[in-house]
């Protein structure tokens, strides 16, 4: 893969999401050499991901150039290719641009949207995992609003209308809470010929409450904040087909509707190579201890939404999100200097730093360990937290103006559609 | 088409480019229907198309929703469609989406790029007339800088880093500077273990200057400036062939290159349907009067890139670019509403303002009518006046932020590969 030898060990991460970049800080200007390699020449700061969806943002501005972040580091290696397979006898990867021999192995390849073995469904709905699939629903949306325009057959604007998010966790929350208010201020404007009381917004949750991983208060709030904006919100609902056209649940009510997106779950984004026992099959998690090193191997590791960390509070291991794969992601680091420097290395506790949601302007719930509350201060603090959260001068500088601009003008002005997606899938 | 018949005179402009939107501007109000149709839903601010190219901007600040700037407007409807043919005996065009009758027709289709005939130059090339093409760009130079890692040949990796840009317009030599100025302040520290000297960047032109339509200081100063930057500026040559690997000239020199980019011309975006008398074969222009009525018709006009009207001072049409398209614009659409309140029209006379290229960061030539000036000052100017065009307070507040931001930091930041564009072509 023409990386140098060099004296110091060879660390490799695969995967510059929050667990592999907060690794690779970690072990920056120390006596390692660190390659780190996505298929990506960026970092997705995936939280906003929802409001590049919607028109309100920018990809340019919740991606971060991963060389950029490492320019000034020395022995810091990134390299763009895909990893195929983990040959853990040899201490090797085989990657889309070759081999590469390592010392330590971080696996951090983040998670992917779980289909449960519904092939048909993944073959029609959106997914929202990355900056081209959130584009990919922004296209969808208009090309939906402006086909919407050219029929005159009620059932066929129906559906072209009706958008159904399956799964009510944050980012089906969050999406539903977006596209409803481009119902209320944008899309009334940009197509007055439309009755805009057709498009409906359908959130459907399979369990009894929204947001199940937070407070009972914020689900209720969430919900109420939801349906105060016009989402249908549908519980104990589970979604059993989508053929493109219809989606059909386990009662008698069914959807037509030419956009679905799917937010009901995510899986690990597993590398052949491991054996087979240190995959949790549920959620193709990898097996971790409390070091996050990997089942019967002594150096190679997984940090993030792949690790799978039993402990007493989260048996099935600590939630697929940003919170948990930072810690892991810095605690790894300083375990590998430990380990080289023949030090005790520090087990695992995750820091739950409280959860939260927007739901929309002034709309957000917040969960904190000692206090939880909602609405627009709540709204304020999930704001400023994402706002900090972000990689990059440039980037939370041109956020904060979009924002800033958004509230004032009740506005997104993003809405272009600069690769059509139903038409080159139609094509 | 599904648009409403009103009692008004139906004026339908195809294409929301410069002239399109001067002309639509300047029907708002009045006693009309207008209908505005492109192809895209956003109007795309060309000037700054090589910055979105070279990681300096995004694409969303650059592109403007077209539903947006009309969307307060009475009697006016915008159509996301592709126009396929003008029935001028039934005063009627055909769409992708359906026929549409018209009382008044303005054409502003622009134009595209003219590879002159030649089907492999067209097939190999990049162009950036579009923001998709932009984005292309974008992508093939920095995967070629992936690529150009990997490979121990030395001739391949020179290849991959051999820039040629055709044509030493105003779009050749923005694009050759922001090059330069990437590859003396991004690239290097981005690629670290690549000898940059290897990036060559050749501009080739085929007449004796560049910036040809400017006064001979500018060309001159133009040139000195690129080749201060480190660009190869080559003069009186020809580029005759391109096979996807190499590009021959009308002289012995040859070029190896995987990146070409192809600003040696352009032609007008003809539509069928009228006489062949009225195209002007050479450019593929369509004849217009003083009045820019299209010769032989009493109702179709065309204006901008895509008309041709003879004068003293242009005997072959005026300068394809937006002074001309805006000032078309607004005067026909004047003229339409003289027309139907049977006052007398105004025939065209074109105020040259003057013209402008950037090379880089303080260095700018600038022909207005009694002065012309070079360097630091011209680049102020430049900026403020293409800050200023923009449309958008957002638009013209991100690209602000986004110019002080790289001005400060010697930095671009969206350097992303979204949609890459070598993979998927090899795919």
């Amino acid at each position: 893969m023409n990386i140098p030898q060099s004296s110091f060990p060879r660390v490799v991460i695969i995967g510059g999401g929050f667990a592999g970049l907060a690794a690779a800080k970690g072990l920056e200007k120390q006596e390692l050499q660190v390659v780190l390699i996505d298929k990506h020449n960026y970092h997705t700061f995936q939280p906003l991901l929802y409001q590049v969806a919607t028109g309100g943002l920018e990809p340019d501005s919740i991606a971060f150039p991963l060389r950029k972040r490492f320019n000034d580091v020395e022995n810091f290696y990134f390299r763009l290719a895909e990893v195929l397979k983990i040959n853990p006898e040899k201490n090797q990867i085989e990657t889309s641009i070759g081999n590469l021999d390592f010392d330590e192995l971080i696996i951090a390849t983040g998670s992917t949207t779980n289909f449960f073995g519904n092939t048909n469904i993944q073959k029609h709905v959106m997914e929202m995992k990355s900056v081209p699939q959130s584009l990919d629903i922004r296209s969808l949306i208009l090309e939906n609003f402006e086909e919407a325009l050219l029929t005159s057959n009620m059932d066929e604007r129906n559906a072209l209308m009706n958008f159904v998010i399956v799964g009510g966790g944050p980012t089906g929350v969050e999406l539903a809470g977006a596209l409803a208010e481009m119902k209320k201020g944008i899309l009334p404007k940009d197509y007055p010929d439309l009755d805009i009381r057709q498009m409906q917004i359908n959130l459907i949750q399979s369990s009894s409450e929204i947001l199940k991983g937070m407070s009972a208060k914020a689900s209720e709030k969430a919900e109420d904040f939801l349906i105060h904006l016009g989402v249908n919100v549908w519980k104990n609902l589970r979604v059993l087909e989508y053929d493109g056209k219809t989606v059909t649940t386990n009662s008698a009510d069914s959807f037509r509707a030419e956009t679905v997106i799917w937010a009901a779950g995510v899986k690990g984004e597993l590398i052949n190579g491991l054996t087979t026992e240190c995959i949790v099959e549920r959620a193709a998690r990898i097996k971790v201890d409390e070091f996050n090193k990997v089942l019967n191997y002594t150096n190679i590791y997984a940090i993030g939404d792949i690790a799978c960390m039993s402990s007493l509070k989260n048996p099935n291991g600590h939630p697929m999100m940003a919170q948990p794969a930072i810690q892991q992601g810095k605690l790894i680091a300083e375990n590998i200097l430990a380990k080289i420097s023949n030090e005790t290395q520090t087990p695992f506790v995750y820091k739950d730093r409280g959860s939260m949601a927007t739901i929309g302007r002034n709309k957000a719930v917040v969960d904190l360990t000692f206090w939880k509350f909602q609405g627009v201060f709540a709204w304020f603090v999930w704001m400023f937290v994402h706002l900090f959260s972000l990689i990059g001068f440039r980037n939370k500088a041109v956020v904060f103006l979009n924002w800033v601009y958004n509230y004032i003008r009740f506005d997104r002005e993003s809405r272009l559609i600069i690769r059509p997606f139903k038409k080159n899938k139609k094509a």
